[in-house]
């Protein structure tokens, strides 16, 4: 890739050091610009205008053009590595997993942690509260789901970590965060380790 | 593609639609397999063992192996074609929103066509009814984003149909089922136009 790349992020969000972590495990650098969610930094006119209409971090930055969703940022970086499956099932396979990511884990797991480790459990409103059972219960399903499908397999798809692996592991490895009990989940606390132990592993507060 | 396809499906579901859409626009012959959501169809034993562990339809079959998540199932039958385009930065583009669909359209757009058509405004939970004004103001800023990213252009990436077209377009043709008005949105109703005037357009309900 000869144009430069930016990463528009906020360090403590998983979705964000998703993209970090494919940089890292391809030696591909990538510049890092931070905003504060927290003080409406992704909500400005001008970010909205120039970074992201949708408002949202992260934003991968390919020379003067602009690709939101961490994890199309992630097929980005990794398009044609040893991170994407060469094979058209194992490509699509690995897609499955990542759209699962998006729609079945992040939503619960990852909502979780930033409602009670940023927003504040006292400061909710009302449908935040009542959600937080829902939430609980189809983020641990989505634990177990996990755990069941790498009891018997190293990776989610074929016999090599890939991009489906890297994008549920960033807010599974803090699950804890939003008093998940990763315990119950032997299988995914294993492949948790197999992640780390990658060379050129990059922790997420790195 | 050599090996039999089969789409396990719930025809009204717009996930599916998509599915089946993306092969009649690309000639591939698909088998179909209904089955009853409403009545726990892909909740059965079978269905989670040898379907999807996830218990949700579409799955797309391929021999003897399977492809959960619509959109996953949509880029293993396209790649390669002109659907998928060869950029690089294109593909990842057409990504980004394949991912935004799942995240912030069809949790909005699709759950309430789901809710007001399927299970009735009166048997909703306390937590469904009081997340319904999050969902509709949600769903119209996702068709606002959609609106003024096409009042620019003919398509969502490049200048041709794409996945991104059509895993979009499921949903947002039918938004009126949950009393979205669409002429709000003019580029958004003309696009819809230019997709269903595309050569061998399936309609859903065909």
């Amino acid at each position: 890739m000869t144009e430069k790349l930016v990463l528009h992020e906020y360090a403590a969000s998983g979705n964000c050091y998703k993209v970090r972590l494919t940089a890292a495990l391809l030696g591909i650098p990538l510049e890092r610009r931070e905003y504060d969610i927290m003080k409406g930094g992704t909500r400005t006119p001008g970010f909205l205008r120039d970074v992201n209409a949708n408002g949202r971090i992260p934003v991968l930055q390919v020379g003067d053009r602009f690709i939101p969703e961490s994890n199309a940022a992630c097929f980005y970086l990794a398009e044609g590595s040893r991170l994407v499956p060469a094979d058209r099932f194992d490509e699509a396979d690995m897609l499955r997993w990542m759209f699962w990511e998006q729609y079945n884990h992040e939503p619960n797991i990852a909502t979780l942690r930033f409602w009670m480790g940023w927003v504040g459990a006292d400061k909710l409103s009302e449908v935040q509260r009542l959600q937080m059972p829902g939430k609980r219960a189809a983020g641990n399903a989505a634990l177990k789901l996990m755990d069941e499908h790498l009891s018997s397999r190293e990776w989610f798809v074929g016999d090599a970590i890939s991009l489906a692996d890297i994008c549920l592991f960033a807010y599974t490895h803090v699950a804890d965060d939003a008093d998940f009990d990763l315990q119950h989940f032997p299988a995914v606390v294993a492949w948790i380790g197999r992640v780390k132990s990658q060379p050129d592993f990059l922790p997420m507060h790195a």
